[in-house]
């Protein structure tokens, strides 16, 4: 019996571990499919591993083969520790940390050294004392400039390493006689660490900061684009229902989310931007600030864009025989703004000035007035009271249908959020034609792009056909 | 002349320097004024300032007095670094870097001091390409691992420490025998940093990131609430125009944008949050992810509050006869609207969940109902065609008053955009009663808060009027 009692027990203590272990193995399973999906969808973040592994093994290199080395503490450790910290992903956080590093080694050591000199002077009690005294007050007011936006933005690092360094200067140099030759030891293997970090990622598959923004605005511009189209036709319903239920759909009407949402990464990239030089189309003063003004525009645009489409899934219908006449008009305005914000991305794109925008935006506002004749005609065909059916049924000469003024409340909304929309679309274009004219983007010719031609094709046929209605 | 000519010369050099020196110390001047300003404003910030003084010379200070030291790279080096690189202004953030930075150390440092030993079987020369390899393959794997959202939200330091800490040890071991001595000395600082750290961190004057975020979410539902009174006060034009030109009010009407761009920090003070241990009203084990799902509610309704706002300096102005008509039910829903969301700032402040909240969700829906109800009752006073205007005038014995559909377009928008938003509110609401059911609010009671019951007061009062008129 009690052979059996033990059999049970350690049956069931080892059925327990199997399915913990088997647990944990699925956990684990999941965690490796996840991290190749996301190897798989960016490989740049998988060249951007192999990359600190050949900064690393390069630094590492250096000191297994040259007798440079002196001591765990030495140089070697500098170099290793800067390429650990200072590597980033994009080019610019990358230059962002090692021209931070370099400046505020240089600046708190020449200062820590100057003090040790001064307070050397007056006796070894007094040293210790001074020292103190200064790391507190150079602390603290280098803490507190990190809270201070401009120098957040640009020198956070900087102010760190300052930090860092006056203190180990401080503190080393109560009790090093070789200070020089530290400091020294320790600039030169800064140096060499800094240049293999900004060398790896300069010349391998370099990733720089200021194209990822460029990109990350465009990309958002087209999904704005996208998402408005979707809203207004999903509204309209023009292909039906089934529609809606598209997963690929669903998720380009939720574009605007991704403009919505970018703020963060869109300003952290302006900041790394600046700190790159002129690469691809773009110069080394090229007017990073003013994507985020952009970008803000787009906000505030796809705030609009979000609210539509929460108006969207209201519960009033609209009746059809309005929805019919209204459709053709509004599809015509979000199409109009579509296209204006697809030039843009076009403008974007190829990095040239075209005057098709002017025109398509002239187009976007004559759309919107058409938009609002459309509704100053309304009355002539069908606005009634409610209560009062029959009285217009009687005055068959006028030929009225009713509809209860509750019932084109939706559609008033959604006509005066295109109205919005349309005129946040126009805050875009300023913020872009100023990237434009900041950045000195040429004008665009036939031959420069064949894209912006293809648009352009497009946009043509429209107008011919918007200007014969006229 | 020539004497004169350098006389001229010298003058002008000297009034050149003269302005430029004014400016650089007037540049200066604003920049420090600027600082006090912060300073002034974000007292916590400067007595964070000086508890980074108070660590660094608490550590300086142990290296001053005693004889422990043995050289500059030795450790002495170590426990200033951690002080500089791990202390942060809230409490999370402080403890996130600490405990990274002692897993990442000790996990590194033992498989570093494994792997040397494994390697340094095999002969000198292969231990060192055997260490070049495994640095570049656990460098890259550990910077892979800091791109998946999972580890980079909770471990992204201890990943690049364990990077630095292997590297090191990899680098270093090829070289020094005594590892152990080394590993035992770097162990012992990191831990007397890191303890200093938490200390002056957690007892001088905490900043809990908890606290913070909890401040941080109330205050905005707060700034919905006024900007969304103002934004409807201010179309209404209750009080005159006078007010939107009054600069408190506007700022007031602007702190939906609060809301809006809140979420960069909310997601950084959540994830610094859960490493908190209790402290307040917060227990270790506090739902902050819930929070993230309330901030991500507000945005949803800011959102609709910024169309409104766009909406309300339309160019289409309402016949002010509507405008008095409508002006009560739009002015009651928004201030139900922003009842509900100020009760829910007093569940949060007060951490009791009200019953009070549920009742003015109602009233809210019933105030939207009674919106729809005065929409559905409009035909029967206003609307009729505007191409006919004589008709209505001849059919004097409806009493038709004559709007054309075009002028009831504003209305309608902001009659949507105030139901779009107490649906929205009521998406905040279930976000709060999610957090007070995870959280475990207690029932609020009549001796609990006196604030809460203030704003019960006021409540019951205008229940009672809404009840006497239905």
């Amino acid at each position: 019996m009690a052979n059996e009692k033990v059999c049970g027990f350690v049956h069931g203590v080892y059925l327990r571990l199997q399915s913990l272990i088997a647990r944990f193995l699925s956990r684990i399973w999941r965690f490796l499919e996840k991290a190749w999906e996301l190897g798989a969808s960016e490989p740049r973040k998988v060249i951007h591993c192999l990359k600190v592994g050949v900064a690393l093994s390069l630094v590492s290199l250096f000191y297994y083969m040259r007798p440079l080395y002196d001591g765990v503490g030495g140089t070697a450790m500098w170099a290793v520790m800067t390429v650990v910290v200072v590597f980033e992903y994009t080019v610019g956080a990358t230059l962002y940390k090692c021209i931070n590093r370099a400046t505020g080694t240089f600046l708190a050591g020449s200062l820590g050294i100057g003090v040790h000199w001064v307070a050397s002077q007056s006796g070894e009690k007094f040293e210790a004392i001074i020292a103190g005294i200064l790391v507190f007050i150079l602390a603290s007011a280098a803490t507190f400039s990190r809270f201070i936006p401009s120098i957040k933005a640009r020198f956070d690092y900087g102010a760190m390493i300052f930090i860092l360094t006056f203190s180990l200067v401080s503190v080393a140099g109560y009790r090093v006689e070789k200070l020089f030759e530290m400091a020294h030891n320790r600039v030169s293997t800064i140096v060499l660490g800094t240049s293999i970090c900004i060398f790896t990622s300069m010349l391998i598959c370099p990733v720089w900061a200021g194209n990822e923004l460029h990109l990350l605005i465009y990309r958002n511009m087209e999904k704005l684009a996208d998402s408005l189209d979707g809203c207004v036709a999903e509204y309209f319903n023009r292909d039906g229902t089934a529609k809606s239920s598209n997963h690929d759909f669903g998720k380009k009407m939720q574009g605007y989310k991704c403009a919505l949402n970018s703020k963060a990464s869109e300003e952290s990239m302006a900041n790394f931007a600046r700190w790159e030089p002129a690469h691809g189309h773009f110069n080394f003063r090229h007017p990073w600030k003013q994507y985020l003004k952009i970008g803000a525009a787009m906000r505030n645009c796809a705030c609009c864009v979000e609210s539509l489409s929460g108006c969207i899934n209201s519960q009033i219908q609209i009746p059809e025989f309005l929805k019919k006449n209204f459709s053709e008009v509004c599809m015509r305005l979000s199409s109009h703004c579509s296209e204006v914000l697809r030039a843009l991305v076009v403008t974007m794109k190829t990095m040239t000035k075209s005057s098709m925008t002017d025109l398509l935006v002239e187009e976007m506002n004559f759309a919107v007035q058409e938009l609002q004749n459309a509704l100053k005609a309304l009355p002539n065909q069908l606005i009634s009271p409610h209560g009062s059916v029959n009285d217009a049924k009687g005055d068959t000469t006028s030929k009225q249908f009713i509809v209860p003024v509750i019932e084109i409340v939706p559609l008033a909304t959604t006509i005066s959020l295109l109205s919005e929309i349309a005129a946040r679309i126009e805050g875009i274009v300023d913020a872009v034609d100023d990237l434009a004219d900041l950045a000195g983007f040429k004008p665009a010719t036939d031959n420069k792009s064949k894209q912006s031609q293809c648009t352009t094709d497009k946009i043509d046929d429209e107008t011919m056909k918007v200007l014969q209605k006229v």
